[in-house]
């Protein structure tokens, strides 16, 4: 059946496929210690115009958010995400199972408001009571966030400035990255990232790789013995060399980018299609993710043919979707796709 | 300085260390298992009028919530309080540092509404993506809440209605619940909350106590190896006989009662003199904490007399002040309060 | 360099890597919940002779244990293991790092003897302190050990009698599986493990696959939410296909067993070289680890031609390596190996 | 029934009692931020001659071992102890519930050997997969052991000086470290400890207080928000100044000492009286735990009479058990108990 599940239902784009195979039977070093990891690490700080970046292969996000997010805290610090962040909603509690608390400010449309932010700090700052609360250790921001919503320059900058006023580390899930860096209208490049952020990652699963985030610590600031700590967290590859092949492909000739702009491309034609039938969109963006509110026949007779993503029933009668493209997407699915709506 | 900064700035009642003192060179076997702590329990059971119940004595209130959420939710579960819930406020994330989530739901003057607890276990069912997420594995309210209020019988037995439903446990943080019991307007008893909550405990440290928490299981659920649990958490007390002392004098011709009415019948005084002069209270209660929102000029003059606690600001030119009255509040003390509003 | 470092150095069996290219733009379902998974379960299942036998597919080893011990030890059960298991020294504390004490028995060549356990728990369930302890939850092994030796059946099986007298699940860590049940000697089968452990894995990572285990919960003992514990640990792969598709390789038409074979064939090629030139070995094995004593001269020379482990230094002048093969291994890699000893 | 079986079945000493009655009524800020806690700290800084010394005010011995070793350790370190340490042994797990690790060395009657703990942190050094283990970081030892031992001026100069060469603080534990101080042949003093150990520890619950630990860090350690690392462990006690006033008490006129010196001179007694009577005794000690050997019949016939402490079975016809006197032992019991003997 036609899916616009998600973005992770296919293999890796076959640039990627090849190059693994071509290179099976070399003999590498474990977790990670191979020549061909250093060199996708080189071809990521080059990228993001970053000599300095420290940066480490991980499998999964869930598993990034949670060695980044444990790692960098301390033990009575607390990290600040909106109520809709992937950490707060839908990673099973993987960071308090680190024993952190996920300190959840209002979201924007998936967004979180640097005023807010502020606002936030200096109540808690100034609160007679702080020694018996979570501190606020990091920043948490998804870009693109779980709503394909992007954070233009201007609001990553004032997101930057807040954390340093405060001294607290801005941490940003680039699960999506691809699709945010190609979007119709995003000003962030990969060296603006590598400045405003103290810690990011490039998601590979998502955009082209069988699996793979690279996390890239911008001001010398990964932690001590990290590699340990990744262990320490079952999240040690011992083939690491796979995911360096993986992202030295991605990294050569800009694939990454190529291969996520198709994406938001078909995204686009989807998202004209439903403008032109009348669909209510509940919120705008320009990346791969689409959410569609359906009345609730439309939407069982919609995935009888299609699989999309339930999202949430904003009332009894309606259901929210989510239409998903990826690199993967092919014009001839996104035809079949609008034949249907 | 005069006081009412808190209920816990004295030692004990005075029945209390007279107890202790005449135990003082009895010999008791360790960590509880002496013949006072039974004794003390068989007075509760009694008061509970559940001849099952089945009590462990603790010594703090945060220690006493951490250990019990800690022992009855599984692995993949969190526990749901009110935003303003002090496991989710000013435990400095004692709940997460055992791995557990805040699950935060609306406060109404520090209360949970059943209806809106029944709405997000429902959503949560249906939710496809349930999986990825924590499940809701116990229900935390205190009573009185941290705002001083108080839960009608309905409204406990609503919430324990929707606890039965979705199979979830009922938790009651009753640190302060000698000044529930035995306020203007309470409708709920001790037997009414052992039939209606599946855990709950009767706080001394804010009641008349040196310390002393005592958890009441009442529906045979004490998790199995539960002296083990809390001593894995650091908090098995060696001489447990303290404890039992204590609650057992306590459970005695109504100490316990008599001397949590005290704190109330001061609180009305002061809430009389404070209706009288005008002052602006944001919320209305009949227990042993009284909040009053001042000018910022009021605040730092009468701070200089007398300690109050910070609470919060609700803008820029005015502070939220919390008055507490306790057992060992006298009424010339309350005059002397009186005497400077 | 030629290299005998490890059994991951290289990719994956050939007929894997065909099968995910194959297989690469069909759209799956995420986190496993795909047909390719369901087919790999059954064929894995029926090669356990075990109808019921409940599988999960997990990415590393490490992550394995910290996940099963995690998820089927209550709060104040600790895991049982020997000294030198990888629980206990190689996982930079990943079992702590989840609550839990690793209690160690004496290794003899990293095996667990089962009349000492039955000495250990019969002794701890004996002590009047045993509330005050960690109480044995759970027996890990691993099969083959560390140090590539294997149980018996009669060993197994008395191992999994003491496992039933006291009510504690077997463990059995098998991320070298292949190698055990296809050594000399052997006389465990798949359906004996099956059998007498209640969870064990299938190593894919060392085995043939780019990555992968696959857990076998035996008797109705997956526990409940497992995929919402996986979530939680960071541990739940997007692309659960991936796994899927190597399974249902290595389990058709006997590729698993016969690619491990491989292994030890070479493996015994280099023993009986060893032995030929008087080379000492500290302890004797069947599977695809060999370990030899060498001068430490003689262990620069030979390092500086041939990647070897670095395994323990005996005493001043000499140093343990290990060899190993694995499913790679060429006959040409082995005579260059031999040539060079 | 006459007992034995701890130092801690009494109350307090009743100068505490006293004092805690004296200053019942007045008013306390809470969580130990009074002035009758500085007044105590002022005198155990006095004591101990450091005037930098932090010190904090905990409840129980388990809870402190447990907030100071997590405290202290970073994600990636466990603290070595010796087998029998209590932090491995009779703590239910406490610290592996923090997320580390005990790496255990070999205990001789008791103790840690210096040039031992050497060898395990140069091993632990050179090791080429100490990436993938647990790091030593920091030295647990009680003092007196948990066998009654006591560490020579010069055996603690050794561990001292070896945590020095790795970088690792030395924490001991005394819970019984009055009964220590005042023991004939010890040549270790307050000072001496302040200056030897990073950390450490004036127990009270065992030595005349109700309960209470005073830890003292003595290089200008004392982990950062230390006040809320203890409120997220649930040790912080409401009323901080109980503990106050009860170490303020403790060492006012040098009670402490005076009141420890009775326990080790009534042990004295006891064991002259067994010397004399041929009993078998394990270890020699000089404070106020005595292990004795007896055949099980002898075991049952005065266990029948007076309260000891199971210790282990060395063989199948043998117990051996703990006498432990106390402050509160007074010559009638001894008496009681010799004519017993």
């Amino acid at each position: 059946m036609l899916s616009f599940e998600n973005d992770y239902s296919e293999g890796a784009h076959p640039a990627i496929l090849e190059r693994i195979a071509r290179a099976n039977m070399d003999q590498y070093p474990g977790y990670g210690s191979d020549e061909v990891c250093e060199s996708a690490k080189a071809r990521i700080r080059e990228a993001c115009q970053d000599e300095d970046a420290e940066i480490f292969f991980l499998v999964g996000g869930t598993q990034t958010n949670q060695v980044v997010i444990d790692s960098m805290l301390s033990e009575v610090e607390g990290v600040v995400a909106v109520e809709t962040g992937h950490v707060n909603v839908h990673e099973a509690g993987a960071i308090e199972a680190t024993g952190h608390k996920v300190l959840a400010l209002t979201a924007h449309d998936g967004k979180m408001d640097a005023s807010e932010l502020d606002d936030y700090c200096a109540v808690f700052m100034a609160d007679g009571n702080r020694d018996h609360m979570v501190w606020p250790g990091m920043v948490y921001i998804s870009n693109p966030t779980e709503y394909g919503t992007l954070y233009s320059k201007a609001e990553l900058t004032a997101l930057h400035d807040v954390c340093r006023k405060y001294g607290i580390p801005l941490f940003v899930d680039g699960a999506r990255l691809g699709y945010g860096l190609t979007a119709r209208g995003n000003d962030v490049t990969l060296p603006d990232l590598a400045r405003l952020a103290d810690v990011f990652y490039v998601g590979g699963t998502k955009v082209g790789a069988l699996m793979g985030e690279a996390v890239v610590f911008t001001h010398h600031n990964m932690p001590k013995h990290f590699l340990t700590i990744v262990k320490r967290h079952g999240a040690l590859l011992a083939k690491g060399f796979l995911l360096g092949l993986q992202f030295d492909t991605l990294f050569t000739d800009g694939l990454y980018t190529a291969i996520a702009r198709n994406a938001n491309e078909q995204a686009d034609r989807i998202r004209e299609a439903l403008v032109a039938r009348g669909y209510e969109m509940p919120l705008v963006n320009t990346t791969n993710q689409i959410f569609v509110t359906l009345d609730d026949d439309r939407y069982r007779e919609l995935g009888a043919k299609v699989r999309l993503s339930f999202w949430e029933k904003p009332d009894a009668g309606h259901t929210t979707v989510r239409i998903a493209t990826s690199w993967a997407t092919t014009p001839e699915h996104v035809d079949q796709l609008i034949a249907l709506l």
